[in-house]
């Protein structure tokens, strides 16, 4: 009989699987299931709730899960299960896994604090008091974390606080729910609550919370096998050995080939996150976001970085400025005329900080801004210039990493934007002066999840072997042209000095006042 | 026999004429008449011109000073006619009058040097080699200028120049034509000839420039009375006092009342012009463009300024952004969104330098920018920052104005914006926190020009008794607003930081490397 192995990826909407063959190594089938309450933004039971709120229903997840193997599992000998979730999204639950959602369906905190929920203020209040579990992350948490989640559990809601047995991140309660075993991630305790070999979880952040909280194990280890009524409800059969779950951003990366030091990961979406892969024990680098050892991946240091709007920013101007056509046709028209512009956009230079910016500045009260207008400027140089200050703000990223000491050997590239913005790719790989590699894979954030279910179950001896076996088999290459590279290396200078001048920053910092 | 004065304003692509009835003050009739060579930048003979050079065919002002006479003189009794012309637009000729372009109709240098025809390098030598002579302009003369053309002819087209007995302004040389006078004006010549009372033309500057240039008379003084010649070509009777010409932003002052010192006027067109008028003798005010002694009007000083883009900005905008329908419909399409959007623009801020700055800085490679940009950031806010923008400038020019010492009592707009964007209008008096004034007033500048007749011919007293009579009757006034002048106090603030940033400006130059 052919064995299997199953990789989730339980995204913000929805809930993406794929079924690989072991023998062969190849993806066979899909399946998509969108959560049935979506996010929650708007009012829960009735009730408005509060600016910021961004929640999910622990039971989609498991109605998904189920669909989910049911559809790529049944019948089938499954070796191998392997999950990714978004992080940090916890919920309460009760010492035998009942989430409290279930019992408190109308109760906002209850529910799940989906990673885009934000308890900043918490956050501001932890930061204030300080304490070496921030070293790590730049002496600060974010608001989208699970300490300052806690905290505001704790604070806003003591009654639901006291019935918290455990405050445990989604994809963590998921693959208990699946195995019996609250097997904790160490890839979520490291990077969402500030977890460390040495120093286990901050003591006195949040009242009550460290009991809350379960020891870690390492991404591949396995948390146990699918559990017999779970094997009634899916059909599925065999080992299915079901590994701790990973962040989404993490568990892509053997799938894309990333299981090596050296390497600098990006993923360009709506927004974009970068991963600077490290062998070498050297503290956080200054200005990125936080440095983990062994969560991501075993044995490598994993540091965090990002740029807050990247894709979304390109939306923005299409939207705001339509040629025709819907959506996807003003971009193509737009992309088109842009790239009839030469590097520097008719003497354009852009501030990617629409939505702030996350590294090296930590402002999210910076904004955009275009320079070099005049009477003659064409729109498609204003969204070139738009294109080029996001590659220059993904370069500023990049010298962060190596004026940390960190040597980049090679650049990876994933998600959508790599696909629909070839352009962007280019002109990236000109601004970096480095050659982008974008691997052709779909599905890869379900398939990197599928080779942590197939480390975790002993198919392959580990990441760098899964990854060889199931990750992308084809890479498409962007070479830097010389000439342009030279062009755009003056273009990031003015960039760089733009991005220095701090009396710029204090006008952005006035003019919040004038917001709407 | 009703008398009447006739007013012409000699503008870039058309002259304006006005008949006014002497008893009762008011316009009667109007005519315009476009020249039939238009601006001539392409080709002269055949031949391509180089890039700068933008000339006109003196025949060309012949043909529509004899159709705007005949068509509003012939046959009546005209006590004044007066002329307003651009500037500096100057022509050789030889001692007759003759223009040296009816001789050499295919000679580049044998045309009228259109004021926006730039003989930049002859200026910068000019102003490299100094001379008391700059001191009331800012230590610099324009390519602009007459002096500098005047240097181009000589040493690009030596021939020419030898035979060039008389260098001219075309303003003077068509007094000269329709009175035999050669009467030239001292406002032509105070503003783009450096000539002063005490020192005369300014030596050594072109060689023998002196011997084809004539001491200037005031403007309200006659040149002298039409020819025979031209009484039978237009059928004009009467006195038919000719006064001598006047630079066209000059002119226009009688008619819309402004008269006195402390008014700061502007004509806010497709760039913006604004003259101070001043009492009291203190030299250039330090970044204001050029100061002279009763040259615009009588026993004023009348200091320069302007923006060097205005409303070219906003129609930059509404070209590149189109919402609906011809230019016009796109207009009202964007003012109306914007007339939306509070003070502040959502938070976003601007710099008019779209084509520089010329005041205070004088700095023609400065270039726009827009700040404070966010996903958010709806279209109608950044049109409506780029009017801020403008009302900045404007502000930041009357402001250099009161540093220097200068009292400014009275704020009075003019030209087509004040018409056709109230909206800026009303901005413009929030950001200054002044009342504007909007004199309503047909063909104000051809108005002008009979006045200066009026005045020429004895027909009033002086220019105040000329405004008066025969001046702009009504004037819309758009009073600040309190609150929202607070507002536009801190955005100003934001802007003059924003303008002083050197860094910034240093970007600007930079990038002016990577234009087309």
């Amino acid at each position: 009989m052919t064995a299997y192995l199953i990789g989730i990826d339980f995204g913000s909407e929805s809930a993406r699987g794929v079924r690989i063959d072991l023998a062969t190594g190849r993806q066979e089938a899909s399946r998509v299931h969108a959560y049935r309450h979506g996010i929650v933004t708007g009012a829960l039971g009735g009730r408005a709730l509060p600016p910021g709120f961004a929640l999910q229903v622990p039971a989609d997840y498991l109605a998904a899960a189920e669909d989910i193997l049911t559809h790529l599992g049944q019948g089938r000998e499954i070796a191998g299960i392997g999950i990714d979730f978004t992080a940090s999204s916890p919920l309460p639950a009760r010492a035998d896994g009942t989430a409290l959602a279930d019992l408190h369906p109308d109760a906002p905190h209850a529910q799940v604090k989906l990673w885009k929920h934000s308890a900043q203020a918490q956050a501001d209040a932890i930061n204030a008091r300080g304490g070496a579990f921030l070293a790590p992350f730049g002496g600060r948490v974010s608001g989208e974390w699970l300490l300052a989640k806690a905290a505001e559990t704790a604070s806003a809601a003591p009654e639901l606080w006291d019935e918290t047995e455990r405050f445990i991140e989604a994809g963590d309660w998921l693959v208990w729910q699946l195995t019996g075993e609250e097997a904790r991630s160490l890839d979520f305790a490291a990077y969402k609550a500030q977890y460390s070999a040495e120093a286990g979880y901050p003591e006195g952040v949040v009242p009550g919370l460290a009991a809350r909280l379960a020891p870690p194990r390492p991404v591949g280890s396995p948390a146990g096998a699918l559990t017999p009524d779970w094997r009634r409800r899916t059909g599925i059969v065999g080992a299915a050995t079901v590994a701790v779950a990973a962040i989404d951003s993490h568990g892509v990366l053997p799938a894309v080939g990333a299981v090596a030091p050296g390497l600098f990961v990006g993923a360009l979406g709506t927004s974009a996150g970068f991963l600077v892969l490290d062998g070498t024990a050297r503290g956080l680098p200054p200005g990125l976001e936080g440095a983990a050892f062994g969560a991501a991946l075993p044995d490598l240091w994993c540091h965090e970085a990002g740029q807050a709007a990247f894709g979304d920013m390109l939306a923005w101007y299409v939207r705001a400025f339509p040629r025709d056509g819907d959506l996807s046709r003003n971009f193509a028209l737009h992309n088109a005329a842009a790239a009839s512009v030469p590097p520097g956009s008719d003497g354009l230079i852009a501030l990617d900080w629409f939505a702030g910016n996350r590294v090296p500045l930590a402002d999210s009260r910076l904004s955009g801004l275009v320079l070099g207008l005049s009477l003659k400027t064409r729109p498609e140089a204003i969204y070139r210039a738009l294109i080029e200050a996001l590659c220059h703000g993904t370069r500023a990223i990049l010298d962060t990493a190596l004026a940390g000491g960190v040597p980049i050997e090679r650049v990876i590239m994933t998600s959508g934007l790599t696909r629909s913005n070839p352009l962007l790719v280019q002109i990236l790989a000109d601004t970096l002066d480095r050659p982008v590699e974008v691997p052709e894979i779909d599905n890869p954030t379900a398939v990197g999840a599928a080779i942590h279910g197939a480390v975790a179950c002993g198919a392959v001896a580990g990441f760098a072997a899964g990854a060889a076996r199931f990750g992308a088999r084809d890479c498409l290459i962007y070479r830097p042209d010389a000439g342009r590279a030279a062009l755009h290396d003056r273009l990031y200078d003015q960039y760089r000095r733009l991005a220095a001048d701090t009396a710029l920053r204090e006008s952005m910092h006035a003019l919040q006042a004038f917001r709407p």
